[in-house]
Parts: C-alpha cells; sequence; structure tokens
C-alpha cells in the first residue's frame, strides 16, 4: 500500500479534451507522471476516470484508487470489468456553488415568470402580471438530498421558499420538510411546485421523471401545473413522457441541463417547445482548475496513511 | 393631535385600480372611512397617495400623515402643495423579499449566460461555454444601500458573489466594499462588472445612469464589459446613452424594470434589442394584501402615541 510520488496516474478520459487536465496535473503535482493509455500497466496506481472505455481499468495489478472526474459517478459503470477497489467522485465546494446558482436560477426564472416577460417583450407587450405568489406561497421539492441538494435547498429557504427534499434514507434539516424511499415519494409529490431533480442515475432511479411521476403531482398550485427542472443525469426523465405532460398541461414548464443523448439531436422537439429551457450540460461544469488541486490533496493525504473521502457505495451506485 | 378610529383616509391614486386598495382597508380596518376625493376636507386626517393629482393634498386642515403606497416617494413630490405633515414610505418585508428575487434572479441569469443559451437553443447549437467565471471572480456593485439594496447585497454574497454598495453617506456591512458620496463613485465603478442600481430618484440621481458613468466602468471584467440593472425609477436612466453604450460595447447587457415612460412606448429601440431584457416595471409589486394591514398598524400604533417609522427626508427626497 505504500507508494511514492512517482507513481503513475492514469487519465481514462472520452469524450473530453484531456489537454486541460494534463497541464493543470503538471502544475499542481509537476513530479508526478501522467498517461493517457496503460501501457505500463504495474506502474500504474491511480486511474481519473470520465466514460472510461470498457475495460480500460482491468489488468492494472497496483491500482489503489479511481477518482472519478465528475460528480456523477453512473459513467462509471456501463463498464463491467471495474476492478475492486475504492472509487472516490468529487465533491467540491466550487461545484456545489455553481450547481445552487444553476438550481436558483431556474427556479427564480419559474417563479418570476421570465418565459411570459422574454415572450412579450418580444411583442413589445406592457402587461405586468399582479398575481404573482410571494416565495413563501410557493414549494420546491428537491429529489435528492446529497451534497448538491441540501445546499440548493438552504439557498432557496434563504430566499423564502418553502422547501422540500426526497432521499433514499432518512435525512432531517432545519425548516425543510423530509420524505424517503418508495413510500415517502407520493406524499412529497402531491404538495409540490418546482420539482428540482439532483439524483444520482443508477439502476433505481432510471427514467424516474416519467409519466407515472407527473400523475401524482399536485396540479393547481400558485403557478398552476408544476414546473420541472432536471439538472441531475439525462437517464433520469424518460423524454416523450416529458413533452405529452407538458402538451397535457401537466407540467406548466421544463428545464432541462441532461439528455438520454448528448450533444442533444438537432431533431428533437425539446428545442423548439415554447415551455422548454435548455442548457447543454452547463450546470455546474467541473473546472479542472478548482478539481485537480483537490484530487492531489487526496492522493497526497491517502499516501500519509489518511482515510479516503467521497467514496462510493458501489452496491448503490452512487 | 389626538384623533379616534372614526376619522377618514384619504386615497389619493392615479394610474392604478383604487378598487382592491379600498376593499383590503375595508377588510383591514372596517370601521374606517375611506374617501377617494377630498369634499369633506376637515375629516380628512390620513392619506394614502400614489402619483397624487396636483394640489390634492392641499388644504386639509387636520391632515397627520401621508402614506406612500409606493417605497419610492418620487411620485408625490412634483406636486408643489405637498402640507409640511410627516410623508411616511412603504418598508415591508414581502417588498423587499421580491426586489431581492428579482435582483438575484437577474444576476443570475447574467452570470450564467442567459442570453447566450436562450438564442443557442433558438438554433438548436449545444455549445457549453466552459469559460464560465466563478461568483467570486465577479464584482456585483449595488448603487444604494437602503433597505432594498443591503437585502440584496446580502444574498449575492450568499451565493459567492463579491459585492460592493454605494451610498450618499458612509454605510457599513460585513463582508462588502462600501463606498459614499460623489467622491467614492469613481472607485466604486473601476471595479465593477454587474451594476444593480436601486438608488431612489432624487434631484441628485436624475440621469444618473449616463454616458458619464459608463465610461468609468471597468470595461475588461471576467463578464467582458459590464452589465447594468436598473430596478430603482427610469427617470435614474438616460436611455439613448444605455443604447449607445451597448452598440458601442461598453456595457454587455442591461436589465431594465423601469423606464422614463412607462408603460415603455412601442416604438421604443429597447424591446428589440438583443442585449436588453425588459420587464414591466414589476420587480417588487405592492401587493395590497401585504402592505395594508402594515399601513393601519402604523395608523394605530401613531393613535398610542407611538412615533411614526419609515419617514421620509423632505430635504434629501427619499
Ligand atoms: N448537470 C450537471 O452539470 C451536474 C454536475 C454535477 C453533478 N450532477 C449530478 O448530480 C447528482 C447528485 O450529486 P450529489 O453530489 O448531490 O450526490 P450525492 O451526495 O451522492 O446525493 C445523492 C442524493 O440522491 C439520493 N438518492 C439516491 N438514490 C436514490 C433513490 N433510489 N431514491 C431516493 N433518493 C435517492 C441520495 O439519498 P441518500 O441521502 O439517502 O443517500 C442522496 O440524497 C450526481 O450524481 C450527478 O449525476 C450533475
Ligand atoms: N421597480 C420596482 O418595482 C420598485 C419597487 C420598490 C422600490 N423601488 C425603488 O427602489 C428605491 C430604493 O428603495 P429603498 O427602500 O432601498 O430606499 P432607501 O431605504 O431610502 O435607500 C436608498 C439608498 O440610496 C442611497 N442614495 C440616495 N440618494 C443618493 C445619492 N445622491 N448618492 C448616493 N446614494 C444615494 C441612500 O443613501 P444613504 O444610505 O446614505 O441614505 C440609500 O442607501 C425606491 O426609492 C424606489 O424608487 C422600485
Amino acid at each position: 500500500m505504500t507508494g511514492n510520488a512517482t507513481d503513475t496516474i492514469l487519465l481514462a478520459v472520452t469524450g473530453w479534451d484531456p489537454d486541460v487536465w494534463v497541464s493543470e496535473f503538471a502544475k499542481a503535482a509537476p513530479k508526478r507522471k501522467l498517461v493517457l493509455n496503460s501501457t505500463d500497466k504495474d506502474k500504474i496506481r491511480y486511474a481519473l476516470v470520465w466514460k472510461q472505455r470498457q475495460g480500460s481499468l482491468a489488468g492494472l495489478p497496483n491500482l489503489d484508487v479511481i477518482f472519478s472526474l465528475g460528480a456523477g459517478v453512473d459513467h462509471i459503470f456501463h463498464d463491467q470489468q471495474i476492478p475492486d477497489v475504492p472509487i472516490v467522485r468529487i465533491v467540491s465546494p466550487d461545484l456545489t456553488m455553481r450547481m445552487s446558482e444553476y438550481v436558483v436560477w431556474q427556479v427564480l426564472d419559474h417563479h418570476r415568470l421570465g418565459m411570459r416577460y422574454r415572450q412579450q417583450q418580444g411583442q413589445r407587450v406592457w402587461h405586468e402580471d399582479r398575481r404573482q405568489p410571494a416565495a413563501h406561497e410557493v414549494n420546491v421539492g428537491i429529489l435528492g438530498l446529497g451534497v448538491l441538494g441540501r445546499d440548493a435547498a438552504q439557498k432557496l429557504r434563504a430566499l423564502g421558499f418553502r422547501v422540500s427534499g426526497w432521499s433514499r434514507r432518512l435525512q432531517t434539516m432545519e425548516g425543510i420538510t423530509t420524505y424517503y424511499g418508495k413510500d415517502g415519494l407520493k406524499d412529497f409529490l402531491k404538495d409540490v411546485d418546482i420539482v428540482v431533480c439532483l439524483l444520482p442515475l443508477t439502476p433505481d432511479t432510471k427514467s424516474i421523471l416519467s409519466m407515472s411521476m407527473f400523475a401524482q403531482m399536485k396540479q393547481h398550485g400558485p403557478l398552476g401545473a408544476p414546473t420541472l427542472i432536471n439538472a441531475g443525469r439525462g437517464g433520469l426523465q424518460n423524454e416523450p413522457d416529458i413533452l405529452a405532460a407538458l402538451d397535457r398541461g401537466m407540467l406548466s414548464a421544463v428545464t432541462l441541463d441532461v439528455f438520454n443523448r448528448e450533444p442533444l439531436p438537432k431533431d428533437s422537439p425539446l428545442w423548439t417547445h415554447p415551455q422548454v429551457t435548455i442548457t447543454p450540460h452547463a450546470a455546474a461544469s467541473s473546472s479542472p482548475q478548482a478539481l485537480v488541486p483537490e484530487i492531489v490533496a487526496q492522493i497526497e493525504s491517502f499516501e500519509r496513511g489518511e482515510p479516503l473521502k467521497n467514496i462510493v457505495d458501489r452496491a448503490a451506485q452512487y
């Protein structure tokens, strides 16, 4: 288990340009060797991964830790040959802050009638809507009370919203109504005006944002039908169901940062739907400048014999 | 100075439908008489005003207090015949909360590239901008550190922004860099990325948002040229100067809730400018449901001999 600072780090990424990670590593840990493929298999002690190629982590006899380059780890589990070493995910104040910005921004855009005012502006129409509800009349429900969900919940509370949350196991938070497990979901949905999804994508949560969920939501809140914001993963949502729910008035508006296929295909009807806001998986980008020093610090503390933080539960897959 | 609960209240408003105020008063103070014009001049003890007709407050021998139905009082001072009694303005948690929502919403919309993403969506373009600055790299400068400016400042701080503020007299606030007076304005403007105007309209602040101010602003911040948000009053801004500054790249984007003429005339070039967001004086509407009980409570405490709160400084006109 002991090692030295010259052990090799494997960067196994697809879909991302590795250059910026390489250069940030060179700055943060100039003495460490970073490779883009595993030719020298027995030298590799750490792997940094983002959608690694199937099998690219197999047959590394001295691998000690896998670091996910994102907060989510669903991109790792599609690979059936992941060695049995700890998987560490990103928990970073920088990322959390960005996600909460995104959530607050989009909640306010719906709450403050952004779509309506932009439409009016396009038609040069001056029409104030005096029936605007106060924040305390609106309940924002957060699916997922993890690192990201809890921070967003607190920031929404500070703006005056009522906030509730749903998690797998019981969680408690000052000033926030919490529900948990399959049984708690029904009650959570009954009282929600704006639903923010910050769940991880796992076998249990796949396609959870579907018609059967929308049908359980309160339909006559202060904003009319409920609004959905998904900044978790695209696999959490059934896109045809979202479009159908919008068209039937079961959802009044939707913000999506993530999609089943990314980039979102040009012919997706989501692009042009008047009640849909699309951002290109930009809710909380991992900034290599902020994240690399945090990973290096984890490696160093691990080498001093300290326990790893933010280890993924393999059974739960998050 | 003593009176009784049967004294008459004059509601002197133009441009607003008085009905909702009348019915809220009937609910909150059913025994008090509310009139819409001053026929019985010597019975009138209180006046509630919004853009009152010139002279409509003159010749009321028993008038004790003027209540402004808005947070701003510029709409009162166009009248040269305002009796020399205390003018009380609205300071209400409901209004403050709504204004801070608006400010946070629009700051985030600029910070998180809302305009760019909406434009990309319109063209079905998926393009994430990875150079997105963190909140702590962006300085939001608030013109006016009164009831509204201070609350907005705190909420922006809580989201991680750097925040500075400018006022007439020295104000101090934990974690916020403050400037004051004409001399302080230059230094304030040198370091600001997003300027939020929450000033009152007075002889000193009229047309302050003009080319001479824009020319003093930092030009190369993390968001490029600075962004302007005005939710104070339209008279604070020179609209042709704003358009010229946008077109010369001295301002990168603008959000305006208030205008020199409201409703904004159909032929204003502001409506269609791609860098301009327009809302119809809706940043923080006075909700009669929330405000009337607060005014009634002030009247009752005044009649118990307690001092009036939120009295306007006549010399400063706010
Ligand atoms: N769009 C973006 O740019 C972006 C950026 C970063 C992250 N993300 C996504 O955000 C997700 C959440 O991140 P995080 O750091 O907050 O994760 P986290 O700390 O692991 O929290 C996950 C939360 O989801 C709950 N959960 C998991 N499975 C559940 C189930 N079957 N039923 C009910 N609740 C369940 C967990 O419940 P317990 O509390 O009971 O464990 C926990 O509260 C990531 O997995 C990632 O996919 C997206
Ligand atoms: N768009 C909307 O829907 C809406 C709704 C409500 C209110 N408003 C507007 O918002 C304005 C502000 O409300 P508020 O309740 O925050 O007012 P406030 O408590 O009276 O605060 C005014 C602030 O502006 C500063 N100020 C005034 N004159 C100045 C000058 N010449 N130079 C520098 N600073 C100056 C004051 O400085 P000091 O601290 O030194 O006194 C104070 O910090 C109102 O007047 C109203 O016009 C708009």
